[in-house]
């Protein structure tokens, strides 16, 4: 089953794939974006992080504003090759945009959503200067 | 910012959205499926994931065929809420139809995937039960 060819199939989704980042020192959980074959090929290549960002239209290297880029420590795929799991180590301590070291810094409750995660950066500062 | 009615924006995705299954107990990722609001909201009344078979088009409840259902211990959502993160409780040890604790069993190396996972169950005992 094995072979120097195998990767995710990008067939599927169009094009593009979630791909996973978790923490690599402690295992959580830091964001969820997307992938398609160029992006997956320069993370390989790299060692680091790109995604393609559906918004933009174009490669995203995540860091290549805030300088908070993720080294990639390890890639594994899921069963069906649909989706991409990257075990990350997150320069800046913070992968979310709003500065907080995950994504998932929201907790669903009966009274709403709750705030759990600790903010690490204000992102006015980190992305005014342009 | 919080409101009880704040939850996943199903708008996005054409109303399917990615979700992460994380392992409550080790934090490993187990798996990565879609729901649409009908699933999320079972899985909040039920406390069980059920997710969106996009190949069956159809609920998916998971561990229906079986039994390794998935007890939700708690649900974030990501910055956009475009992203739904399980912490779950995997029944019988294994989220993967393939018989792996984890669907993302394999590992990307340069001589080409490599299975690091361990099998929990065979998958021709547990799906023949029909």
């Amino acid at each position: 089953m094995s072979s120097a060819h195998e990767g995710p199939d990008f067939d599927k989704g169009d094009g593009l794939l979630p791909a996973i980042a978790q923490d690599a020192t402690n295992g959580d959980v830091l964001m969820l974006a997307y992938m398609n074959a160029e992006s997956y090929a320069e993370t390989l290549a790299t060692g680091r992080a790109v995604y393609f960002s559906r918004s933009r239209g174009r490669l995203w290297r995540k860091g290549e504003e805030s300088g908070n880029v993720q080294k990639v420590e390890s890639i594994h795929l899921d069963c069906d090759r649909d989706t991409i799991l990257l075990s990350v180590t997150q320069v800046g301590g913070a992968a979310c945009h709003e500065g907080y070291r995950s994504c998932f810094f929201r907790r669903v409750t009966p009274e709403g959503l709750v705030t759990e995660g600790e903010r690490v950066f204000d992102p006015s500062e980190v992305y005014k200067k342009k």
